[in-house]
C-alpha cells in the first residue's frame, strides 16, 4: 500500500510518499516540503498548498492519504493556518476519491518510536533508520510527513483487526440478547399457558 | 459591487449575496444554507461544502467573497471544522481569482447594528430591515452570512479610505525624516568649510 503522509502548514507543508510491504518493510518513494511566503494573501498561500499536494497526489498515485490531526493548543493564529490547509488537502483527497485518515502526534510519534512523547529529533532518526535512508530527511516537516505515512501502515493493520474484533463482539453481544429475549417470551407463554 | 458572504460551517454553512449600489442601498440577490451530515466523513463533509459554494460562485458572479474569521475561543472540536470550510472556502475563491476578506463577529455586528456586542437576533432584525426582506431569513447561519456581505459592502469603502489616509501620512512622514537628514547634512558641511 502506498501512503501520502501530509504535515500541514502554511508556511512549510511536509509531503512524504511510503510504500509499505508484508510485515513492517517500508520504503520511501519521495519526500519534501512546499513553502509559501509568509507575507502572501492567505487564499493564495491555501491555494500554493493545495496545487502542490496535488502534483504529488497526480505523480505518485497515493491509495490513501494521511493527514497530521490539529489541535489548538499552540498558537492560535498559527493553529487556524494549520487547520485550513488540513481541510484542503482533505478536499483534494475526497475529489479524487482517496480515503483520508488522521494522526494524531502522540499516535505517530509511538508509532514510529516506542513512546508518545518522543521529541522531534528520535522521530526523525527512527523514520531515517525504518525507511533506511542515508541522511535524515529535512526539514523536520518533511521527516514528520514520512513518520505520518510510516504510522498510517503500521497502525492501519492494527486498526482494522481491532475494528473486525469490535464488530464480532457486538454481534456476539446482539444474539445473546436476542436469546435472553425469546426465552423470556417462552417462559411468559408458558406462564399464560398454565 | 456583489459580495458573497460565507458563515462557515460544516453542518451548517451560511451563504448570502448581496449587492451593494452608491451610497449604503443595499440588495439581497439570493441567501440559503449548505447542509452536510453530522455522521459524514470529514473529507466528504468538506467537499459537499466546497461543491455548494463553488456552485453559488458560478451562479451569482460575485467580485468578492466575505468569509468570518474564526477565532478559537469556543469549542475545539467544532472551531477546527469551521477552520477547514473556511480554508476550502477561500481556497475556491482564489481558484476563481476573487478577492477574498476576512471579518470577524464583532466587525459584523459592529456594522449592521452599531454595537460589536450586539447578540444575534439583533444582527437578523437589523439584516432584515436593511435588506427590505419581507421575513427574517432563517436559519441564524444564513442571516449571518448576508450581514457579512453587508458588513463588507459598508466597511471596504471606509477601509480603502482609512489605507489611502496611512499611505498620504507615511508618504508625508518619509518627506519629513528626508528634509530634517538633508539639513543636518548641510549643517555638517557648512560646519567641515569653516
Amino acid at each position: 500500500m502506498r501512503v501520502l503522509g501530509i504535515d500541514p502548514g502554511l508556511t512549510r507543508c511536509g509531503l512524504g510518499v511510503v510504500d509499505g510491504g508484508r510485515s513492517r518493510s517500508v520504503t520511501c518513494v519521495d519526500v519534501g516540503v512546499a513553502r509559501t511566503p509568509a507575507d502572501g494573501q492567505l487564499p493564495d498561500r491555501l491555494a500554493a498548498v493545495a496545487d502542490a499536494v496535488e502534483r504529488w497526489m497526480d505523480t505518485h498515485h497515493p491509495e490513501v492519504v494521511a493527514i497530521e490531526r490539529v489541535f489548538s493548543q499552540h498558537n492560535v493564529r498559527s493553529v487556524m493556518g494549520t487547520a485550513q490547509v488540513s481541510g484542503v488537502v482533505a478536499l483534494a483527497a475526497a475529489r479524487r476519491g482517496l480515503p483520508v485518515a488522521f494522526h494524531t502526534p502522540s499516535e505517530v510519534k509511538a508509532a514510529v518510536s516506542g513512546s508518545g512523547r518522543a521529541d522531534k529529533k528520535q522521530v526523525t532518526t527512527m523514520v531515517t533508520r525504518v525507511l533506511g535512508l542515508d541522511a535524515a530527511p529535512k526539514p523536520a516537516d518533511a521527516a514528520d510527513a514520512l513518520a505520518l505515512a510510516v504510522c498510517h501502515l503500521w497502525r492501519a493493520p492494527m486498526a482494522s483487526r481491532l475494528a473486525e474484533a469490535e464488530a464480532r463482539a457486538a454481534e456476539l453481544a446482539r444474539a445473546h440478547k436476542a436469546r435472553l429475549k425469546s426465552a423470556q417470551r417462552g417462559t411468559g407463554r408458558g406462564g399464560g399457558g398454565r
